[in-house]
């Protein structure tokens, strides 16, 4: 078995997580590069070893000895540094989303389809063991015909004004990892939705433009319909539940908690709150969807979740932006851009992966 | 204290319920008559003592030894009894719907308003011990300011179509309870709804005209908004739940089982289905609602729920069937009717009954 | 069908919710005199209607149209009171234990079955419906052989000193009922006991000679085990629990709580506590267990429970205190009495109760 | 900061997950040599990497470079080896137990005491998160002075016979775990022992002289105590529960299950069955023990758990095996060996780590 070279373009919260899970987990895949504008070199090596360190992003990518590029950096340079791989013939792992616009978003796609580039977006949620258990029994028809998923998903507390503000608000930033799980879980394709959205939380997000709290309601082809419930602060802490209920019975995730210890006194009963934000509810999905990722690479099979995934979320997301604006349900056959033929056909061949 | 006597109008299903508890309850109070045009008077006596019984509820609405009726016949005769009530001077206990049309709650409820006359609906739920502590722990400010409201609400199986024929459909039959819930959850006033609604248990249901599975937001005056998800069918049996989140926590009101016993074998860890339908489910709102009945006649104090609850449920439950036919939200205020002074005055009175 | 005609003797906590249970609950039994020294006839039917009334015992028992009497006065005067039921020809169902002696309590029993009388026990754990639940899953196999059964007995509270020093220690009064249930539930004989006590709650239950906290092995005669771990005070309330494993599995029964409802917030997620007492607790079992009395008188059936049961669990109870007095374990054969050959028999054929 | 050096003694089943861990996890720890008679040196460095390899133990632990031993080999070795390591200044990391000897167990742990030789036994239980979240909690009052601890310790399946042959038998190989966990969550010592031992998962069990289920209780210093209940089976996997009941209130300490998932059919509700076994299960507690002995090196403190309390561990499974052999209670004091005087002094001074 031969060995993946991978360039990480990023090192910060995220970034670091792909770093150590690869350094510890996965012995055929190697990061023999990091990019970060912010780095430095001294510090970084005697944390992480000896790895080549550039502050220039475009160095790292044209390196010939890497395989796939990881981009890990803020959003608003995920679409360039895509196409930057792409055209240097790189796989490419990329946090959501690829871009904030749906045009650049579709057009990134139908090119690494093109070029035949292999494009995994890190929608890391599906890979989450209990979600991923989940889809398992539902595709196994253990609960029937799916007729309602209901998503909770609510965050421990407000990001900073200043990220909320270069976000693309709260359907495109936070509720678009809802949608696609939407369609993981329910395997099919939505049509229509229906959004609300507040402030509750803090009227500074309102000032900002954004909402912190929204409920969206997603009609699938069939006309059954999925329910998300989000809220940027749920102060007993990350809130992340499905509840799917289908012809033969229903399947509710229930989240993980600080502990499994339950105390008994004068009061009541009392459990440990849920675990704190992503980096530990999530520390499976983050592991589990990198070694998808490379194996998917070692053995030249099609990335679990695609450029094709991506357009979708994005383009539910500016429905439901649409929906709440306007006070209508909004058919996503409203939210267009002009496809090139080659995207097209990956549609076709890459709705296998919801 | 005195003593109220009451006459109990139909001994279904819900007559005896009524009936029984009222007996083995209630000493301050007495069922002196019974009518129910099927009625065998030899087999009734044998079974629950004697009591005046007569096929005819209008010998039973006059008679003079009756304080109050409690109305348990089928929906397509409680306005017509309601009304006799009234012009007899009786207090009245009818179950929900009063009627299906609105124009008919609305007038019926200024009648009673205008006569002096209490009149409390059968929205048992209200009296659920669970949803009481719930909605107590929620008034007492518990989770803070209430952003959401989530109500499954599930029937274990279909009713007979026959009886899906003149029910009035889904939402005025089924999600009616629902959408009072939500009122009286949250203690505020729904302004626009929107609903789904699908034929996902039974296509016959369809043939009749009517769906089995819904989906419907409310939003409330300022904006915050309930999610009621109903199906007429869950394998597991009856599904009553509520999951009310705010600013300082959550609120869930889980479903009782069957059994609180646990089992552990090979296959996994067994618990015991919820109980099977609103006779057992809802043993005690039954109990508690009639209580607060007798009690309200009593101290002459007002009614928990009232006519002015049933009317805007009746209002919501048009509105939602409305925007379901329609594909868009409805405003409440599209669904009116000329309403008489004295409703719109009970109207600013009673709004405290949510 | 005929009608049971019953004497309650002792108005007191339990003889209310047997009297309230025998109104409200079965047409075929009637309680036609109560007897109870301290009783108000006034007061007494104006709350409960019209029936004979005495403070004399023995007046009550030896009516004509009595069919069986209900013992439900102290302990310290069951012995007496039995006895009369049985010389009169009256059946009898009486509170546990039936005496704090042994050979009263086998003595009684071997008169009952000697002159036919049907005697029933007031181990109403028996007839909680979630033991009885455990016990026929048991019996149908779902768990294999039982190899271990731990109770967790513990009450909300001390009773008052007083009562303590009536009441015949830890042992005879309070773990009694686990004892009993420790044989149902295994549907087997203990044979060795090993038991341990301390003061722990309050001082003032050591001066007054008796324990507040034990632990207790119970070895049946396959060799297979309970464990017993009883206090007379629990902050969080009264705690009734068991855990059955076998070959095939567990099965646990849990507390029932105060409601079903759970509440998120910053410190935690927090349930009710368990319902207060037995008076709450096992409510549906005082229930269940006149229901089964009435029948088996109505039908001429066995008794559930009966004289036997109560000899030995009043056996293991002299043993465990025994077995703490001494620091060793003690065999059931150590504690006996000259039976007489009617005990004797019954043994045999009563040994099904458990 | 300096570097650890580490030698490691045997490469079964908990040696590669402490190989793992070490390399994955502790910067400051290396492992520089493995000793394993049975390690072929041309695979091993192809799956780990370059590492010194001897299949000589003795070259292994002689090797200047090295600061400390990790003994994971088979139970028969660990003594010669604790031995070795002394006598060449090797600080030691010992899998559980230190051997079957009392006598000997005596003797290393003061041998180690008197040379000044950092001694840790792998008791990994005690770093069970939830495990050290329970004795947190109650060592901060939370459920005010403890009164009885109940440990549920169950295995999945009978180890081979030939296992259960040089084990020492269920006390000293499994319940030995239980026994430190006693000591560790009560904080107390323990001064007498009641067992009962049985064959009940297969009779080859009792054939090879051992017994494959058990039920212990320890007595404390002060009187309280615990109950163990062991069993070589569970038919739905690994059961390792803690239950502490205190005048405060009770911890539970629940199993880890497979998933969060919960499923309800017509059949019941559904949870996934416990961890598997104790590689999955304790996860975290191998990483936390080697995380703490590494600590103690790198900073000369004391270890969280070392050879007083193997002893005392070893000492109640010598006892609890003699009670039940000799049906009686047995006093820790009648297990004795002549004591050095530095295992005296080291009593007193490592009674803290309980």
């Amino acid at each position: 078995m031969k060995q993946i070279n991978l360039a990480l373009l990023g090192m910060g919260r995220i970034g670091k997580i792909h770093f150590n899970n690869i350094q510890q987990h996965f012995p055929h895949a190697k990061i023999v590069t990091v990019g970060d504008p912010q780095i430095d070199e001294t510090s970084f090596k005697k944390q992480y070893g000896d790895v080549f360190i550039s502050n220039d992003p475009n160095e790292v990518i044209e390196r010939a000895d890497v395989d796939a590029v990881l981009i890990c950096t803020p959003t608003s340079s995920h679409a360039d540094l895509i196409q930057k791989a792409i055209l240097n013939g790189k796989h490419v792992f990329c946090e959501k989303p690829m871009d904030l616009s749906l045009e650049k978003t579709a057009a990134l796609s139908a090119m690494a389809a093109d070029m035949g580039i292999k494009l995994m977006l890190g929608f890391n949620r599906r890979f989450d063991p209990d979600f991923m258990e989940a889809r398992k029994a539902i595709m196994e028809g253990k609960i029937g015909n799916v007729q309602i998923v209901k998503i909770t998903s609510r965050d421990p507390g407000l990001p900073p004004i200043d990220y909320i503000k270069n976000s693309g608000g709260l359907f495109l930033d936070m509720a678009i990892h809802d949608f696609d799980m939407a369609r993981y879980i329910m395997g099919k394709e939505v049509v229509e939705v229906y959004a609300r959205g507040l402030v509750l939380v803090d009227q500074a997000v309102g000032e900002a433009g954004d909402i912190d709290t929204a409920l969206t309601t997603l009609i699938f082809e069939d006309g059954t319909y999925a329910v998300i419930d989000n809220s940027r602060k749920a102060v007993y802490g990350y809130d992340q539940r499905l509840e799917i209920f289908g012809s033969g019975g229903m399947i509710q995730v229930e989240n993980s908690l600080h502990n499994r210890n339950i105390i008994f006194n004068e009061k009541g009963i009392h459990q440990a709150l849920p675990l704190d934000f992503f980096m530990d509810r999530y520390t499976k999905s983050y592991l589990k969807e990198m070694e998808l990722f490379i194996d998917a690479l070692l053995n030249d099979t099609p990335m679990p979740v695609g450029g094709y995934d991506g357009y979708q979320a994005t383009r539910i997301a500016i429905a439901t932006r649409k929906s709440m604006e306007e006070g209508r349900s909004v058919r996503l056959s409203e939210i267009t851009i002009k496809l090139k033929t080659s995207l097209n056909s990956m549609q076709l061949n890459e709705q296998t992966s919801i």
